[in-house]
């Protein structure tokens, strides 16, 4: 149906026909949004597959950007008292079974190691040798190999809290992947804490949320609604898991980060013991909470449009692109040194704690391919400098979120004295913008036909058509039943996204069940 | 030997007897260098192994520093034009073979996932089940992964030179692992890049050896030498290796980065291949050079007593560690408030372009316990308030490049203008101490009679005995005779640790086979 090759040169005309707007992704959102996902990263050129099934590479425009989401987050769980450290990629099997659930939940899905050597069988071929006592699994998560360390490091109340987070590679051997949203290996930050108390572990719980609703909100410009999972939806072994939702531009529901209340539960498989100021021997309370590569996805299915990526400035590789216009030979060179000038000048200054990010783009390639490869980048803000221009002082500048074609003269002094209110302005933009997505397409719904409507496309899509865009969140009143729960998703493909912690109090009969329910809950299709 | 245990509360006398002065480690370097090394890491809390052979966990001190060399060099590679990517942690094995001398050089290291998912065996016990089709090795480094996709980046002469930079985890199944210095999976960064001509690729190589040996020297305060491996020592499947050697305490040499020229070999293999600019097809020239966490290991070798790790100020997890005198409860709240302000105020400050980073240790232990607690961690500067310094607006300052009993009253004012040349003086200190030793146990070598003497103890060691310390560099002339190399290594476990880039042109007999030779290299037992 796509034709990636067409995308080359820029803009292209949608396949919706005739009268359509161009665009430079195609298929366009509305045509095959999954495909339209695929596209923007290709067009970005943040990631692709590898020959490892379900591995994939992720390029250096698209590693800029999980670079700087690990810089702030970094940031805030050390300001929130944590520090980082690093536990072995391997599990042994013994270990990982230590918690029941756990392993139930993970061993459908483990990359598992048994040989440490290679040498030439029969056939002359390399094969593996050297077969181990114990097979290693590759970690799909820490909680089991890290719990080894900190049955070793907390001894008496006065080593608690125990405040640990790891930036690592994780293998889960998921059948169907997709770029960034779910991959067999992927990179993510997995936070590890251990607790004197029930009540500090839950606290905990609760912060780590709040940083990562945060986070969603204020850098990624993702809204985000925080709340609790249904028993059907736990991390294996937990008590409680709690999340955060965003709402993708198809109105699928994205899961964007984890807080769990792992309870006693590891600590009792691990032997996390401590002496209590009594002198009492007690097991550990514990949290973990992570955030992986996944949010490059959550990024992207919430700004861009069918022009290419939009990325949030305040995560943008760049801020700025420069494009000198260097076709007459005559003032190519003057241009050029007056583009390079204002690279330098925008450079020594700051926004949002980290230096203007500026390309400056002088390749000898046709104007158009030129501006609309920043344009597929997502670049927030470009400027174009031609002779004239340099000759009034002045840049004519673009931005991302608005049309392609809106340009202002704006003067070179004017111009940076305004570009971080600029960027605040488009990140501002951006939230508000998918926060009023969201908000159309939240609906409380209180019978089961209402329900079913909603989630279900009006019409059958006929072959070679894309299913139309339909459903959305349904706020609706669940009574916690995991039976009713599960035939829903059988039946409509829908889930319980969270119980949201905030505003859902609304005692009333289930939606599905009819029985007395004290919860609106939020159902949506999911990533 | 050692009991671990004694460390805990500080001070211990070593093991030589009645007269030898107390240290803070048992036992000392000059006891039993190995096991000081151990003894360092732990008092520090740097690392310990795992129940993972081979594997180690990296505690948030050492990881603190691993943290700030990554930081540092990060930037020295974006500086220098190369960005950031991700690649896949699993090779499969015919991508692996691409390459002959390689894959025979890491076969009989690897760790191999057969398997993707556990499931109950016959004894109801869960075994690895669902056989993959193709062996996957995991990574012991990504030539062969990441040049399938320089493969396919690769097209034109414009493409080039692609450069690339991956910060990641490798494994090589190590039979003998040592904390930081040889671990089954360790952290490190490959650069991979690829160029249109041998020249630039060579220059490319030599850049990022440059790169090394500046940040060895100026950051570490390890002096290094610059030279090229002998055939022998070579990475499998490069040209040329280039590495950067320093020289431990006990005199052995430590390999702390190599940067390869791998000519076609690897282009070749993975087949990229780009048009030039006359329309020709032809194969890439390409690179690669990495740096490992390691790195610490020399860092702790270079610069520790017995009285634990000395941190040069550079990568040191914090630069100064404020010790509140609280024994008398009429002051303690008022010198705690005091301490507190002065913290603020520091951290406030940079020190080489990262905010000055301050513990303040109000922990109600032992005022001895706790100034040993950090000795042992190596902060630079400790500094001890007390109810009469506060009175004084002075602070109690101790240097760790100093006697540890050496301790000066500063005015609060005084030290805080002059904290930044303190650190600079002791970052300078270290690294003068460690050329200096370098130099007085370097000694040049004529005769194979002298090149055995020098790696021969005086005497055997007895039971319960340590080797006496001996040896160093032995700069000799050699042929460069595979052969002759090889014997010298089973005969005195001495390798030629590189032939150095400067001044090493010396012509005349080799001293192992009196052929001529044209060169001096360097000589050495290493790690």
């Amino acid at each position: 149906m796509s034709n990636p090759k067409s995308n080359e040169s820029g803009q292209q005309k949608s396949q919706g026909g005739g009268q359509a707007p161009q665009t430079a992704i195609t298929p366009t959102r509305a045509d095959n949004y999954s495909e339209w996902y695929q596209q923007v990263i290709k067009a970005a050129d943040l990631a692709e597959t590898s020959a490892v099934r379900g591995c994939m590479v992720i390029k250096p425009w698209g590693y800029a950007i999980w670079e700087n989401m690990q810089a702030v987050l970094d940031k805030m769980f050390k300001d929130t008292g944590h520090r980082n450290a690093y536990f072995p990629l391997f599990i042994p099997l013994s270990f990982f079974q230590k918690e029941a659930e756990h392993v139930e939940g993970f061993a459908k899905e483990c990359a598992v190691v048994t040989h440490h050597r290679l040498a030439p069988g029969p056939d002359g071929k390399l094969m593996p040798v050297g077969e181990l006592e114990e097979p290693l699994i590759v970690r799909p998560t820490s909680e089991t190999i890290i719990g080894a360390s900190f049955a070793k490091w907390v001894q008496s109340y006065r080593d608690l809290p125990l405040l640990i987070n790891q930036w690592a590679n994780v293998v889960r051997w998921e059948m169907r992947t997709r770029l960034f949203l779910r991959t067999a290996e992927f990179l993510w930050q997995e936070g590890h804490t251990a607790h004197a108390t029930a009540e500090e572990a839950q606290v905990e719980t609760m912060k780590m949320l709040d940083v990562y609703a945060d986070f969603a909100e204020n850098f990624m410009a993702c809204p985000v609604i925080k709340g609790k999972k249904t028993d059907g939806e736990r991390f294996p072994g937990a008590v409680d898991t709690y999340c955060i939702e965003a709402m993708m531009q198809d109105r699928k529901a994205l899961q964007a980060g984890t807080s769990h209340f792992l309870g006693q539960n590891f600590a009792k498989g691990s032997d996390i013991k401590f002496l209590d100021q009594s002198g009492t021997l007690q097991y550990a309370w514990t949290t973990s909470w992570g955030v992986s590569t996944r949010l490059i996805g959550s990024l992207i299915m919430t700004h861009s449009d069918d022009d290419g990526l939009v990325c949030p400035p305040r995560l943008a590789p760049a801020h700025v692109v420069i494009l000198p216009v260097l076709h007459k030979p005559e003032s190519a060179a003057a241009v050029l040194e007056y583009c390079k000038k204002l690279a330098v000048e925008l450079r020594g200054m700051a926004y949002c704690g980290r230096p203007v990010v500026v390309e400056l783009d002088d390749r000898d390639i046709r104007g158009g391919d030129k501006m609309w490869s920043w344009v597929k980048k997502g670049v927030p803000v470009r400027i174009e400098v031609g002779p004239r221009d340099m000759e009034q002082d002045s840049v004519f500048m673009a931005r991302r979120d608005k049309p392609h074609k809106e340009k202002t003269s704006v003067k070179r002094a004017e111009f940076i004295a305004t570009l971080t209110t600029i960027l605040d302005d488009i990140q501002a933009g951006l939230f508000a913008k998918a926060k009023a997505h969201r908000e159309e397409n939240t609906r409380k719904i209180d019978s089961m036909k209402e329900l079913t409507d909603f989630f279900t496309p009006k019409k059958a899509p006929k072959d070679n058509e894309q299913p139309e865009i339909h459903g959305g969140f349904a706020m609706a009143r669940f009574s916690m039943d995991v039976a009713a729960e599960a035939k829903l998703k059988d039946d409509l493909g829908v889930t319980v996204r969270c119980i949201p912690l905030e505003g859902s109090d609304d005692p009333g009969p289930c939606v599905i069940t009819g029985k007395p329910a004290t919860k609106r809950v939020v159902f949506a299709k999911a990533y």
